[in-house]
């Protein structure tokens, strides 16, 4: 039951790369939510391969039907559910890896699991490109959330490889990385970020970077401790995106080296408004949401396709032996996973907001 | 439904830091596992107030009682419930908190989300105090776990404010910290950890840190992917722990700074078995368990609880004031906060490999 | 994880008929709902043994200690435990049938399933007892709904062995049981039932039935098909009541003898007020409440203690063997199971209510 | 969330009438299930509409394309996705409805519910379509209980209208009807009951009945009291599919006229082999299964789409007015929801027998 997640929103996410088709099947959504699907379509596009700064050169329209859930342009309320054919698979690219596993990707643990009867094609379901429904569905929770209560999300890219950008701990706003472009709004940092990927590329490797995204307009007192809360929810969604090893929100790490009294967030009021004076818990206090911006950080490790040689097993011989991946990779995935985090962000909270009902029935 | 955790093995938390008692009711256990109270009671002290370096002076004899689900020393396999009386309380010592919030708790989130109704006293149920019946949850898991598959879980503190200690990445046995002192196995810095806490105390203050924990035995091939993972499990329980605020698997943020080719964890055959040639995944690829250590890092804020003068405000008169907290604190909860992120890896650990059944039926 | 319950409103009931206590969490409650102590303990009355027709002459006090959840007289909104101790048992009558297993009973399928682990005595967390922690959760929930929507919710007894009383179908106000007697409001028919109580006590024997229950005043338009609804929770909640052998609506299983025109419950204004002409449906279409009030029945097996010879078999020698089982037996369980099968109504009713939100964000 | 159900296997469902499509994803399926698609096209065929005896004339080949989750013609172990094209609408005759409901639809609840935003064609989601695809779900989990236990799910008709046959209650292994035919083992019962069936759409009407379904071979000691039971989780999802009004086991509502010395299920060694000498417990004590068949029966209404004239309300004009419904009806719709109902055991069977692996880790 590992591909469907949410408490109030369930989302269920099928497919293999090289199968007929992936998507989502989204059950609980609002009745009456307007969906803006040209809007859907670039947030797909975001993600879609061969439009970002080193991505692979495969193509896919990666254009979404509707099946169910929605009608005159509106949620239905009924499960909505959408499909994404496959088309430009090249399957012959990954046989072989049954037998010697390629380091890092899950050929060897789902051989394992499932005693060599899952789809190994492409990764079957354990394929990158099995976020696209995910991000499929987070599109649509963003559209929700913006309807019921204005929320917007907002990401951007603070680390790739050996170049970091600022947090926006200390922002209420995001300096809004300009459209179609890398997303990082510091343009100097973005061209050394995109610099990084490309020694990694020359050099047949890749690299790993952090992700950060921000809602602003998310209200108060949303959650119930210990386990309904907006932290425990997207951490539990983020860590289903492949390559993703470590979580964070607000401060992040960064809180273990300080003070209380440094990283405290005071409580002031100003121009007759409630707020705190910092935003280092990233928008929670005991796992409820406090007004504050919610801020979120998501860690990803280099991509692990890569053409240079390495060391691997044959598991039908036992012997070692060294492997070359040939094929289409990305050699950083964090400019294509960033709206996918966006997206995971939005399904957490919306499903904890629509918790909301139950305490306030 | 927010103190309720678990796909299969469920945990349900009760309790408020002030109230009669607290306590945990565990559903789902397999029947027949014998119980070694002594080592629960082991694992309770680790975290019981007043014995650890820099812990408040409040003391409890936290000693549960069972009231269900052990027969003859042994599981029953229906629910395990247990209650621990709360016996050290002081009221008075919490009041006014309900009107001046105390920056970083859960007081003004709390308002927000139970209209006042909520019990204020020692925090209600926010207090870190309900950790205890996690952590009791925990040890049972540990015990199932040992029995069934062998796997140990082993715990450090890997940062302390400044202070840093090596993570177990390159470990395969932990080198185990020697009972009953403070967890780190490198004297030198393990007292220069416990000198950032006494500073911290010594200016009225508290400081934050991280813990490192690993389990080792665990068999390959558990889990499935998106959301049915470790990692996922994990990440959502920590999440529920009062004042953590990153959750990371492996080499954690590390990787983002790496290339594909130093971070992927190469498979080689080492006297016929095969292994990881590193561990940089944490005991993980795509989710599923590949037989290495399973490693993850965990940050806690600085308890937000100091008696230093701080900034908030009166929710009545809505004007801007100082608050000094008096009472018990402790100057750093990570000590005590260790043997319940070992809990929760133990439970999440379980709860994912009690669902090998479903697909290996 | 068998003993818990629920979408939005989780209970986790715990305990053994011998152990020290018996319990149940309750976690999701709406903060700031008044609730009348006195009014529970009267609901757990008409379920304690000793004070029904025909129930076992074992007496528990069966009052329940608040151990979390309310404070001054309301809710807090997190988890509600309580606990009952268990006061008044008489383990040796038990002893034996781990071998000899009672006919009817839990004593073979039990030792099938717990390998026996499980706590045999009394039934252990088998035992009907079980159902006043149930009780106790419906009893809250009735608070709940009578606060929100003034939904009140009633029984009574429709049949006892050969004796019929008739259906609510035809009413929309039921006529109330007088109080503290026995609750069928047709005091000639009520007579003959617990004719056919003693009748069968006097045989040793004991005798089954079905009971009625209505809720009135619930909102229409509650629910989502296919499985979010009241018709689903309810009877997934009441085949865990012990001796539950069919759950029905509105006009049950008399539906499938009708034709269409007979059955179909037509719509139209009364009074400026829209309402069906019938409520052969039970206060559901598709799944969703119409706004009549809610039907449904509960058919229930003799009680299978009965201390007439019986035929079983030696689990041990592998032969067949004849039983007799002394103890206290209820020679019918339906007056005591009627309040817990109300509570079940209230429990479902108001999980899925609470699910409204969801949708009205 | 309520097209999603299951603890272990989940299964969701998606769709409307006249949409694009119809579906089910199913996830949590073990991985190397050899997949029979023309035993699965044949459960399809017996629940496709024009092919049953009072069936709508309604055709759709309702041939189920495989998205995802079997490859080689196994199970993979990741999601099985379907979607089954819609094909043949004629959304004109189910204009009105919206304004004018149909009595015993769900056309006015889900007005209440979805605020006018539901797809009204067809009854949308509510449309009994939406049972093939849980039929489809159910002929996956046959053919994987088949497969690990042999287990095999039968059914007959009980009653249509006023005609009735005998229960399987007696039988071990039941009689089965002959393919192709009415499910009626009797064929001159079966004979009665077709003609019930003419004569009600000879009126324009219609008319209810009851299914029962039979599994054998299901194995003893599976379930955990109180709500992980094969019961509890039948009567959920049985209580999903439009028009059943009631759920019973084994003797069902006649349990609640007997006395215990007559329901008791004796144990007995036969042939060495322990088992009941009757079975009205229809397979289970204490919600844990006996080893004996598994015995249900299920109730349906008449199907509410009558073309008599009936009376309902103008929802705008608030008047009250007559209705009549043309299109395309089935005069009884049980021959058709028999395999459903078989495929809901199957569910339930599969779903339970998961858990196995939870407590016999």
């Amino acid at each position: 039951m590992g591909s469907t997640w949410g408490k109030r929103l369930k989302i269920s996410v099928y497919g293999e790369s090289h199968g007929p088709a992936i998507g989502v099947v989204i059950d609980g959504l609002p009745s009456g939510i307007p969906i803006d699907e040209s809007k859907v379509a670039k947030e797909m596009q975001r993600r879609a391969p061969g439009t970002q700064p080193g991505s692979t050169p495969r193509t896919e329209a990666d254009l979404p039907t509707v099946l169910s859930g929605i009608y005159n342009g509106k949620t239905t309320g009924t499960p909505l559910a959408i499909e994404i054919l496959n088309t430009n698979q090249h399957s012959s690219d990954y046989n072989g890896f049954v037998t010697t596993p390629r380091p890092g990707h899950a050929d060897y643990t789902a051989r394992l699991r499932y005693k060599m009867n899952n789809d190994p094609r492409g990764g079957g379901h354990f394929s990158g490109r099995l976020t696209a429904p995910i991000l499929y569905a987070g599109a649509i929770a963003k559209q929700v959330l913006k309807n019921k209560c204005g929320t917007e999300i907002y990401g951007h890219i603070i680390r790739i490889g050996k170049v970091e950008a600022n947090s926006w701990e200390e922002e209420e706003m995001p300096v809004i990385p300009t459209e179609g472009t890398f997303p990082q709004e510091n343009q100097s940092i973005g061209q050394r970020m995109l610099g990084e990927i490309e020694d990694a590329k020359a050099l047949r490797d890749s690299v790993g970077g952090i992700v950060e995204v921000m809602a602003t307009g998310f209200p108060g007192g949303i959650g119930s401790p210990m386990w309904d809360t907006v932290e425990s929810a997207f951490a539990q969604l983020a860590f289903g995106i492949p390559a993703v090893k470590g979580v964070s929100f607000g401060s992040g790490f960064q809180v273990a080296s300080r003070r209380g009294s440094e990283n405290n967030d005071h409580l002031l009021f100003q121009d007759e408004k409630l707020r705190m004076a910092t935003n280092h818990g990233g928008g929670f206090e005991g796992g409820i949401s406090n007004g504050m911006p919610i801020l979120a950080q998501v860690a990803f490790k280099p991509t692990p396709s890569i053409s240079r040689e390495q060391e691997t097993v044959n598991l039908d011989t036992k012997e070692n032996v060294k492997i070359e991946i040939p094929g289409r990779h990305d050699a950083c995935i964090v400019p294509r996973a960033l709206p996918v985090v966006e997206g995971c962000l939005a399904l957490a909270l919306l499903d904890v907001l629509m918790g909301k009902g139950e305490y306030s029935l």
